[in-house]
Formats: structure tokens, sequence, C-alpha cells
């Protein structure tokens, strides 16, 4: 086994067993959440001015380890035989999904360094550091559940799509026709009155826009009374998706006592 | 085969494999799509000034393309023996739900076209233009699902919607009696008192009524915690029925491998 | 068959053929609907003074047919074995939940006649009228079915009820604790903070009384995170009975074609 | 039998026909409730003026009882076989959750005897009582099946508290980005802008904040429609976990007719 291939298999997700691959990942783990804490805390009016050398200096060396990290990756990648070629693999290697992560999540600071920013762009280049939160999806069980999960129900889930929208435009529609007259601000159009369809619909209901004539209010406790089922459907069709995903990946465990699968079992 | 049962066949939805019909299938779709979008986006203001020159333009070939389309379908609508008489049977196929929906699509324009409309009765009549919506149904699989599903549970609809009614009535009339006296304006009746009710059983809560007293307040919550139970029925009855439906469309399906149904397999 | 079995059948549920005693039951629930929609729209303003009159001798008639309706039940309740005695057998059918029902329906109207109401009084006495809604009980399917699965279900919502209770008194005094100082007013007491807690948890979300404070939203966010799904479950324990009770209720259906019980075939 | 043991059968929960222990149980259960009672009633403003004298004097007597109660299960321990050794027995039962919350369920009011607490401690030290209410778990069976679905439950509630961590956060941050200068109070930074997400997403929606650009409510109506679903997961899994913690205490009944247990029967 080569350096490379070694390598390779520390910066891949933990083999069970392989001690250095787990410190490894916890390391870059650990890294990337206190990084997003500090983004976060970092819009904090003040924080800057007291903890900012220290933020300063934290980013930029949790940058080049990130950015040593990448090379890595790229360095290493051969080392699989689907970008076993020295350039042409590198180069698909850099276009899959976490590697380009993995890009996303460096790649502000440099922009920084190199040119001057104008001042209405540092704010949304700033928070393009949030995507490095991205890079945990790697390493988290969690997450590929999620996204497993998504795709599984995407049929439903396009299904459901069609018909609340359909139902928010004929809503939205009934409501404008209805209240216009009366709130002319509020209701000022059929996208605007949307935003009233969608508080009311998802049950938040801000409060800052309703009907307030007599038929308004009587459409809008029918299309509540109504709708409010249509709105909860995706959170089913997601949550009995993910209760069979549960089962299923209890079901592919293995006996502890004599480690076949469970099923083989009466 | 006959022009006319050629062009039957082409109106309706597409078989597979037909590529023609499945193309003017498309056609129409995503011309209603279009269509109704600027009818939601015509209601903004400012838009009419900018762009009516041009709305005004497309919303003539729409109608003129769906007008043909009619006209095509009635002629041909004899293919079908349901209707091969040439008078009584056009008249019926003329009766049918989708051919009504078909009418209601372009009417409007015609009347605007021969009357003059009093401005009062303009919005309901450029509104009605979005029933044009409903002519995706005949292509959409979802939407003919959804009704599907609304008839298979209707018994159990009926149920809850008689017992949420009662529970409105004696949830209402209760906060009446107890909130009338405290905010004769908001609770002035129970009809009135009813908005808050469907407002807070639904969970909405704009925040525009609410009880003041501390009585109102003690059966007001109570009412939120047995009550809310209840609205969320029908979401859950829809829910089940449309999982119900989708597993039921899926145990229909063929085996990739044999071609005969799945079921006939283990 | 005497007269009073004749009588007796006809007043009670009808049976599936008897058709006298289902247009009776008819009529008396037509009557009752009528009865207190009337009283619904009584208390809205204006309308007492336009149809005040028709209300009062339409409220009369009804008061008089309900008279009747009670007389003959208690005349002919000997009918039935479990009431067969002429006195004690009577007196035991008037204790009967559905005959005080009948009674409560028709006495307030009585009281009116008989005394001079203080005006204090007024109100609620009218309102009692409302409870004439549970006369269609008699009649109604659904509400059995209601009253079935809350039974059924009684030890789940016990539970329920029991961890509910807990879990707002734990969230209330924190919160009281936590928000008191910064808003003496909206969380004076605990008991007070507890409509906070009702209102949030149950995500209705009036907006009447929010945290303010740091810590306050802190926590206030947790709650609402962890106390939501909690108050979500009678809703749930509900919805899942009463599915099962019609399920049990379609179980039991003959079949259409040989008059068997369905499950007697494959 | 000594008097030990004895005494040590009567203070655990009583088992099934033990009459004295059953009573036992039930003095001190309406004991907390009651004393807990007081001590939310206390809050309300006007009631400690009056009753100020009965409620000091019924917390005495509560927490003697309390203090006798805990000094003779210490003694009483040692008849368990777990805790037999006289000395580190005891130190062990000690340590145990349930003799830690009998300890806190009396110690404050010791610490107010013996020492001045500053006024600003006293609110905390009081609402300390509160834990009283956790005595209750040793008699409650549902508060004990909580416990063991919350448990069984926690890979599920793991992954979905970190898909809801990784939610609000880029939900915040993007609303953060879009509403920041339009709402510079409402919006401050990151971690405030997530008051607004846990308010949205759990669909309370106060109307304390909510978005008013244009694109701040794009971005919030498309967050509602999709994330109000995630944030009900949790809810959904408590709530399959309860009915099947439910189904399993009923599959462990006794069979009514033959007493054994009732999956030995066909």
């Amino acid at each position: 086994m080569t350096a490379k291939t070694h390598l390779y298999a520390i910066l891949e997700k933990a083999e069970e067993g392989d001690r250095l691959s787990r410190i490894v990942d916890l390391f870059i783990i650990t890294l990337i959440v206190l990084n997003v804490t500090m983004v976060i805390l970092e819009t904090i009016e003040g924080i800057n001015e007291t903890y900012g050398k220290f933020i300063e200096l934290f980013e930029t060396i949790c940058v080049l380890i990130f950015t040593v990290e990448y090379m890595l990756r790229i360095w290493c990648c051969t080392a699989d035989t689907k970008f076993a070629r020295p350039l042409t693999g590198r180069l698909a290697f850099m276009l899959t999904p976490l590697a380009l992560i993995d890009f996303i999540a460096i790649f502000p600071y440099y922009i920084f360094l190199l040119v001057t920013i104008p001042p209405d762009y540092t704010l949304p280049l700033r928070l393009l550091r949030l995507f490095r939160l991205l890079k945990v999806g790697r390493y988290s069980h969690s997450m590929q559940m999620f996204g497993r999960v998504i795709w599984q129900k995407r049929r439903e889930l396009y299904i459901v799509a069609f018909a609340l929208t359909l139902l928010l435009v004929i809503v939205s529609s009934l409501m404008y026709f209805v209240e216009h007259h009366a709130q002319p601000e509020a209701f000022s159009s059929i996208p605007t009155t949307m935003w009233w369809g969608i508080v009311t619909l998802t049950t938040v209901g801000y409060g800052d826009v309703f009907p307030i004539t007599p038929l308004g209010k009587f459409f809008g406790a029918l299309i509540a009374v109504l709708g409010v089922g249509m709105f909860a459907l995706p959170a089913g069709i997601l949550s009995s998706g993910f209760v069979e995903a549960m089962q299923e990946s209890h079901r592919g465990d293995k006996c502890p006592h004599c480690g076949k699968d469970i099923h083989n079992h009466g």
C-alpha cells in the first residue's frame, strides 16, 4: 500500500476500526462546527470589536487546514480507480459534488485576499462560508438518509407540490378578488395575496395580513379548514418515508450473537 | 382510420408511444400555464402599463388556439362510440365536465368582445380566466388522484365535517357568551365568534381576535387543547388516503424483468 | 301490535325499511337544525328587530312539537321491557341521558313563561337552547362513533393529559421566572403564564404574549421545538382511533352480492 | 418479616392487593399535587396577603412529612439487597435519581430556615419546590412510559435534531442576509433571526417578527412550505413510538379467562 492509497483511506469516511482515519474525521468535523458557529456569532454587534482579532486568526487557520485537506484530496484521489488518470481523473474528481463543496468552502477567503470587494458584496461572500456546513455531509449518516428519503418520495412530493401550487393560485385569486377593495395595500395583487395564502395555509398566521370583510372572513375560514390539511401533506410524506428508512436501516443489522443477518433467524 | 379518429386520438391524452399526440398535449399545457401566469402577474400594478399590449396579444392568441381546440374536439368527438350521433352525441359531449371547462376557458373573452361590461363586473370576468387551469386536469395524473382520494374518503370526511361543525357551533357559542360583554366588537355575535373559532382551532392564530377576560382565556385554552386535534383530522384522513392511493398505483406496476404483474411473483 | 309499541318504533331511530319512522326522524332533525341556526343568527344585531316576530313564532312551534315528542316518548316508553313498569319505569326512562337532553331542550322556554328572569340570566338561558343540538345525537352515527373512539382511547388520553399538564406546569413556571421582571403585566403569575404556554404549545400563537428578553426567547424557542410535538399527541391518538373505528365499521359490511359477511369470502 | 422490610414494602410503589401501601402512596401523591398547586397559586398577586399564613403552615407540614418519608426511606433501604450495607449502601441509595429528587424536594425549605437569602435568589429557590412534582414519577406509569419512548427513539431524535439545527442555521442565515437591511432591529444578527426561524417553522407565528421586503416574503414563504414539515417530525416520531409502547403494554395483558399470557393463545 503506497502513501497515496493510505492517505486516501484516511481522508475518506473512516471504516470501522481505522482509528487514525476516525481521528482525522472528528478533527475536521469539529473544525467545521466551530468555524460555522463563529460565522454565526460574528453577526452579533459588538462581538467583532471585542473578539475580531481572534476570529480572524481562527478563520485563517481553518482555511489553511481546509486548503491542505482539499489539495491532499486532489493529489490522492487517483488511488480510486474511478479517478485513476492523473489529469482527467483529477478534473473529474474536482467536479464531484463533495469536492465542489470543499472548493466553495475555501475560495471566498482567497477572493477577499486577492480582490477588493465592494462593500455591497462583503456580506453575501462572508455568508458563503456557511456552505462549509455541507462538508459535514461527507461524514453524516443522517444527512445522507434525508437525501435518500427525499429522493425515494420524489414522485409523491411532485404530485403534492403541483396540487399545492394549484391550491395556492386558486385560493389567492379568490381572496384577492374578495379583499382587494377593502385592503388595497395588503391584497394589492395576486402574488402579494399569495403571502397571505402561505402564511395561512401553513398555519403560521403572523397576523400582518388577514381578511377584514365579512365575505373575506367567510372564505378565509373555509380556506383555512380545507387547505390546512393539504399543506400538512409534505410533512406526512417525509415523516412516513423517514420512519420507513429508519426501519430498513434497522433491518440491515447483524445479530449481535452470531454475526448473521437478523432476518435469517426465526 | 379516418382523419377524424386520428385527430380524436391526438387531442385525447397521449397513449404511450404516440409522439405527435404527446407534443400537442405539452403544447396545450405550456400555453395554459403561461396564460394563467399572465392573469396572475396582470394584477400587479404597473405591469399592465408596461406590458399591457403584449399581454393582450398573447391572450388573443391563446383564446384563438383554445377555440380551435374546442371546435376540433366537438367536431371529432363522434369518433367515440359514446358520442357517435352527429347532433345529440355532440350535445352530450359538450355537457361533459371537461368540455364545459374548455368552454368556460374561452367564453369570457367573447363576452368582452360582444358586450360592454360594466366596470364592476370586469374583475370577476377576468379572474374567470383562471378556470383555464382546470384544463390541465385532463392530462394531470395527480389532479385525478386527488379527486379519487377525496371520493374514496367521502364517508370519513362527511362524519368529520359534521363533527367539526358541531364543535365550532358549541365552542363559538360558549366563547360568545363569555367574551361578549368584554369585547362587544370582536365577539359581536355567534357567527362573528366563529371567525375566532376557526382561526384558533386551525392554529392559524392571526391575533386579531383573542379572549382577554380570565374566564375567556381559561375556556380559550381548554378549547385550543381539545379542539386542535379535531381540526387536524381531515388532514390525517386525506394524508392516509393519499398514501394508500400511491401504494395502489405502485402495486399496479409491471415487473421490469418479465412484464407480468408484480403480484404474480412470490 | 298495540298503538303504543307502534308509536315507540316510530319515535326510535328508524330501522331500515320503516318509511314512516324515517320521515318522523328527518322531520325532527330538520326542526332541530333550523332551530339552532336561528339561535345562532339571533345574536346578530339587527336580526331581532327585523325578524323578531317570526323567530319567536318559530321557537314556540318548535317547543310545542318537542314537548309533544317528549310526552309521547314518556307515554310509550313502557313498550320497552326495560321501562315496562308504569311509574318507576317511566321515571327511569326520564333519567336516561337522551331523555334528559330532550327535557333540557324544552324547559328553558317554560321557565321564561312562568318566571320573570333577571336580565343577567337571559343570555345563558337563551344559549341553553343550543343543547337541542345534542338531540341529533340520537340519530347521528358519527356522534356515536366519536363517543366510542374517545372511550376506547381513554387510557392513552389520560396518560397524555397527565403528561401535558406536567409539561405545561414546568414550562410556565420556567417562563414566569425568566420573563416576570421584563413583562410584569403579561407574565404576572404562573397561571397567567399558562395562557402563553398553551397558545405557544398548540402553535396558535396569537401574538398577545411572547418573551422579549434574550433568555426568554431562548427558552421559548426550546420549549416550542420540544413541546409542540407533545401537544399534537391527542390529535394523533384520536386520529388513529378514528381510522381504526372506520375500518371496523367497514369490516362489518355485508357482501352486496350474496348477503354474507364480506370476510367469509377469500 | 422485620419492621424494616415491612416499611420498605409500604414506601415502595404498591403491589396489587397491598392496601396499606396503596393508601400511603395516594396520601403522598395528593400531598405533592396540593403542594405544587399552592406554589403555582402563590405567584398570583393578592393570594399571599390573604392566604399567606395558611400556605406557610401547609408548606411546613408538607416538608415535615416529606422529611420523615425521606428519613424512613434511607433507614429502611437496607432491606433491599442492592443497598444492604449500612453505610455505603445507604450512600449509594441516596445517590439514586429518585432519592435525589426526594432530597431536592425538601432542602430549599431548610436553606431558607438556616441562611438569609438575598431577595434576588428567593424566587428561584421558591420555584425549586416545583421539582416536587417529579416525586410523582415514582408512582406514575405514564411518566415512566414517556421516558422509555424517548429512550427507544433516541437514534431517530438525534438525527432529526441534527437536521433541524442545520435547517435552522441555513434558513436563519438566508433570512438575515435578505432582511437585515430592511429591519436592522428584528433581524439584527443570525442568532436573533433564529427566533424568527423557530417561531415560523414551528408555525407558532406570534407576529412580532416577519419579513417585509418582497424578497424576504418570497424566501419566508418558501421556507415555511418546506420547513414546516421538518419541524413536525419529532412529534411524528414520538407519536408513533408512544402508540407502539401502548400496544406493547396491552400485549403484556393476561387473558381474562385463564390468567395466562394472552400470547400463549392462538
